[in-house]
């Protein structure tokens, strides 16, 4: 299904560049079943980067289906913490993780999507102790995409499964540079041009975004107090680069949770749990939805604005050239990892506790404080544009251009 | 790479004649990646039988070859002991278990013996928890068989991969009885033969058995203490009834640890962690091995009575009549499972506690007293013969011909 040469440099990407194990480091790998050969593949390249062990687990979405569909209610309300605490230890003790995003879009479809809704808003909670791990920044981690039937016929379903499950390897290998000739150095030289327009953000005293587009969309939004602009690799507090994130394009902070006005239109579709909403409008006041609409799949934009307060507030701003790599491509992956790299986007819900200087050290209160969101739901929505202008605002007044035409301004 | 309908009426043997699933019981299912098809039937069996949740372990045994490979030796030496926990815990809490056998018997084939033989045992002494979890007969449990590619091929390696499978598939439908027109009465005729055995055996005052074949073989031993023969369906302590092992053909107790007296000859091939053992002979004195030989794999025999005292002692002693259903398929399985089913055998390592009347509730010691062996270890040979005769012995020195030329005597 996947072609060998290739599948190993992607591999090779991931363990070395990607996640960038240590001599003697444990790796944790979390995939879907269909995954097994690639799982394989990745694990072997783990050893030979000197793994000290790698520990899989395994996780099958037409199990998942089963269970929201038939396992007793009790059994979806109180989930089993277990492969979090496991995971978390694991972590503590120094692991990195690699996660295999796969699922196919539709593999709820059909299902009671409130019983859905409240099974994975309990699996979100219990992922707290993890969430908190990775918030240490102690660890290197990524989430990366591998091809599922169920994921490649949705993107391509006029194809056979074969050739659907070919196209994605090959949107995938696009997406993740592999078609050029040294992957690892086109991203090096993609990962300095992010960290040149972090650094510039980071040092202009911005603290107001106005966002407006010709779909509609006019939007102010203050960032969190002490904000920080993130993006491209991270650093473990050991000193270790990583990317959290394969692809990524964006740069990106937290916009203040009390203090965003005005209406923003999405610019491309959305996939949650697995029914696709399109043409979503918000209209905020003082960091709250006040109203919401979508041309389609408006019932579960409902149930999307529904798991808690949080999720009606914004977490996240992410700034993502109109025309990038992943937009280029001309997919709707209907998958968060590419399509956010596709377009500028927003996300309803909790925000990264690394968006506020210092606030890992802060306590509950004092995070919220800072304007920095809380929620177990974190969904990232388009709004980027050809014509899209990013405008910011300083302290005292003054503007920088940030965005022009869908596109850096600098 | 197998028929959907058998697949399905296999599904359903297991989960309501085999394991007995009770309407709102939570059952564990361990299996290869590679069984993922049939695992997800099982799944779905199981919740139209009322299952409140059914929960899936996968392993992989190509990540195990990996990791007995390149691990770290600590790793190896301390195997993480969270999914014993899990599984016992379940257990403790009423759910049932269901496993698959689908291993490449050559899987390990080419590594370093000796350290998957110390891994493996590491991974025995932290089952601990588990095995006697299911010693207290709490819970209902099953060891099935589903092909694999690599096990298929090893048994039939002039195929394709596809034939293998499909002959596999046959044989196992046959020796599950699922080539019967009604599997389920005919596994409770044959379960109700096995009971009347067991019941004669019981109430019949044997304590010394004096086996003799042509191949060799002549030895005599005490059984244990409080002696109990098992076999074909348990009931839990609740009052439900399952089959441990499917298939089984088997009658079978414990040999008193310390008094195992004269030789025995092996009649068919054992596969031991990937190595192929043949011709085996071994004298006890005192219970204990005292010498041993194997026409092949000589080497890996050498490591199977290394692992601990109690693996040089004998832990069981099964009875299966010559040309049963599974010797009548005329296949070395080089699996257990079906293999222990073709013959007569002895076990060498721990014995069942359940063989003696009571011994539950005792101590290590008393245990020991009573002759049940114990050992990480428990491994069985074949030494059933078309000739062999079966003398038991009663206190009084009176006897019973319980096997006469390979047959039940009764």
């Amino acid at each position: 299904m996947y072609r060998e040469q290739d599948a190993q440099r992607y591999a090779s990407l991931i363990v070395n560049q990607g996640v960038r194990l240590q001599q003697g480091q444990a790796m944790i790998l979390r995939a879907q079943v269909d995954c097994v050969d690639f799982v394989r593949l990745v694990a072997q390249e783990a050893y030979l980067a000197g793994a000290s062990e790698v520990v899989v687990f395994y996780s099958d979405q037409q199990l998942d289906r089963m269970r929201y569909q038939h396992a007793a209610q009790e059994v979806l309300d109180n989930p089993a913490d277990w492969q979090v605490r496991v995971i978390t230890e694991m972590l503590e003790k120094g692991a990195c993780t690699v996660s295999f995003t796969s699922a196919d879009p539709d593999g709820f479809l059909g299902l009671d999507m409130g019983r859905v809704g409240r099974a994975l808003n309990a699996q979100k909670i219990i992922s707290k102790p993890f969430r908190e791990q990775i918030d240490k920044k102690e660890n290197q981690w990524i989430i990366v995409g591998v091809p599922s039937v169920g994921w490649a016929k949705k993107i391509f379903p006029d194809d056979t499964a074969e050739q659907a499950v070919e196209k994605l390897w090959d949107a995938i290998y696009h997406a993740m540079r592999l078609d050029q000739e040294d992957a690892a150095a086109a991203w090096e030289a993609h990962n300095t041009a992010i960290q040149q327009r972090r650094q510039l953000l980071n040092e202009s005293g911005v603290v107001t975004l106005k966002i407006t587009s010709g779909l509609g969309t006019d939007l102010t939004l203050d960032l969190v107090d002490h904000v920080v602009w993130e993006g491209g690799a991270g650093t473990t507090v050991g000193g270790v680069l990583f990317h959290p994130n394969m692809p990524t394009e964006e740069v990106f902070t937290a916009p203040h949770r009390a203090r965003v006005n005005g209406r923003v239109c999405s610019s491309m579709p959305l996939n949650y749990q697995g029914t696709l909403i399109d043409g979503m409008t918000f209209t905020f006041q003082d960091g709250l939805v006040v109203d919401h609409d979508a041309r389609q799949g408006k019932e579960a934009l409902d149930l999307m604005l529904a798991v808690d307060e949080g999720c009606r507030r914004l977490g996240e701003v992410a700034l993502v050239p109109y025309g990038s790599l992943i937009q280029e491509a001309g997919i709707l992956f209907y998958n968060t990892l590419f399509d956010e790299n596709a377009s500028c986007h927003l996300a309803l819900g909790s925000a990264y506790v690394s968006a506020s200087q210092g606030a890992l050290d802060l306590s509950r209160a004092q995070r919220l404080e800072r304007g920095l969101n809380e929620s177990v739901s974190h969904v990232d929505f388009m709004f980027g544009t050809q014509d899209l202008s990013v405008v910011g605002i300083r302290a005292d007044g003054t503007t920088l251009q940030i965005f022009e035409n869908g596109q850096w301004a600098f």
